[in-house]
């Protein structure tokens, strides 16, 4: 009766917990979208809320941080429900580094306002942006019920993520090599680029933490990474 | 006498998890040299053996993990106990990034040796990497003798990373506008400059965490940061 009522106490501060994950989720799906918008129509009004807002989204996790801490003290859990503890707080710590690359974008719009803009990367950047979006909202899926072959799909998505990252860097430095006037914007919206491709990593981190809760094992490290920008050579791109 | 047992077995317990902590560090600073001299002299195979040596900081960080998990399902520590072990997971999660980010710049060796060389990024790298790495010794010794003191010296170091960070950053910005040649190489610099740049922040964040481990409070969020490019606009650089 006592391990009941433990069991069930132990249970009852984890949803509270779980509860502030998922708000945290939308607040940094939705800083996502925010920050696209304001990318694509130049509105630094909400660009500036999208840098306002990253602070909820940081005292979210403060607050997941410290009722895990105290669940940990107060319950003392073991096996799966010690692993089910340690995984909100690694989610937490994700999603709040996810909200502050949704910060930094913000942060550039301002430059970008003012500078010529790029052929077709809007458009690239939104596509990336929708696909870690949409993995961020399968993987805390693939948490709430335990679905590894979930967490599998979101694993394996982000080599789309990571191939059309390189797709927009190759696209950046051509607009560089064409015209001198570009590099400052393409800069700039490599960062981003980059930044959205963080997030897709930060995502894939939980997805690998899901499995480890449900199957006791980290996935192999070798997943094929698809950033491949590290080997653009000049020649590839017949600069030199 | 049986709680004083558990106490000292807890402190055993962590004293192996510290341990690896401390190797771990070591191992990052290893790789972040080996990896700057790499860089300096074109050497592919110290560059390859960066890469293959982060093996071993991931190793670690599983273990550490696995060591705290074990510890809190074992000993159920609470209040300042529970923090400390906390605490050397965030040390060694932040440790196996910066080893992350030195694997990543080991790869761009390979086209960087290709290329034409920038005159004056080597030092500058250098630089950034010396300040980087002597910050990480200083945090480690900071949490080992719980010296807030210190851990807020390292905080407020990391503004030098940044402005030599934003100061490079101008530089390549401008070498590219020069010589549209140098395109490929600079864009490859500035990755590895911002990855040095992030190498600091993870380094903050445990400096952060040692002065909540001996404080109980989190250092404000508002510590000024100074990585500026985010606001360099076409006009600062004579561009538009």
């Amino acid at each position: 009766m006592t391990t009941q009522h433990i069991v069930s106490a132990f249970d009852r501060d984890l949803v509270g917990a779980q509860a502030k994950v998922m708000k945290m989720a939308g607040l940094v799906e939705e800083a996502m979208a925010q920050v696209a918008i304001a990318l694509e129509t130049n509105d630094l009004a909400k660009a500036e809320a999208v840098r306002k807002n990253d602070k909820a989204i940081d005292a979210l996790d403060e607050d997941i941080k410290h009722e895990c801490a105290r669940i940990l003290a107060t319950r003392s859990p073991t096996a799966s429900d010690l692993r089910t503890v340690l995984t909100v707080m690694s989610i937490s710590s994700n999603l709040e580094r996810c909200g502050d690359y949704a910060k930094n974008i913000a942060k550039r719009t301002t430059v970008l306002t003012n500078a010529k803009p790029i052929n077709g990367v809007a458009a690239a950047l939104r596509g990336m942006q929708n696909a870690v979006s949409s993995m961020i909202k399968d993987v805390l899926e693939a948490y709430i019920q335990r679905d590894v072959a979930k967490a599998e799909d979101v694993r394996d998505r982000d080599n789309q993520v990571d191939e059309m990252y390189n797709t927009l860097f190759r696209s950046l430095l051509t607009h560089m090599m064409e015209d001198s006037q570009n590099i400052t914007a393409c800069m700039h919206l490599h960062f981003i680029a980059k930044n959205i491709e963080r997030m897709g990593d930060h995502t894939t981190s939980i997805a690998e933490q899901v499995i480890y809760l449900v199957t006791g094992e980290m996935p192999d490290d070798d997943r094929p990474k698809s950033d491949l920008t590290a080997f653009t050579t000049p020649e590839d791109l017949g600069e030199a």
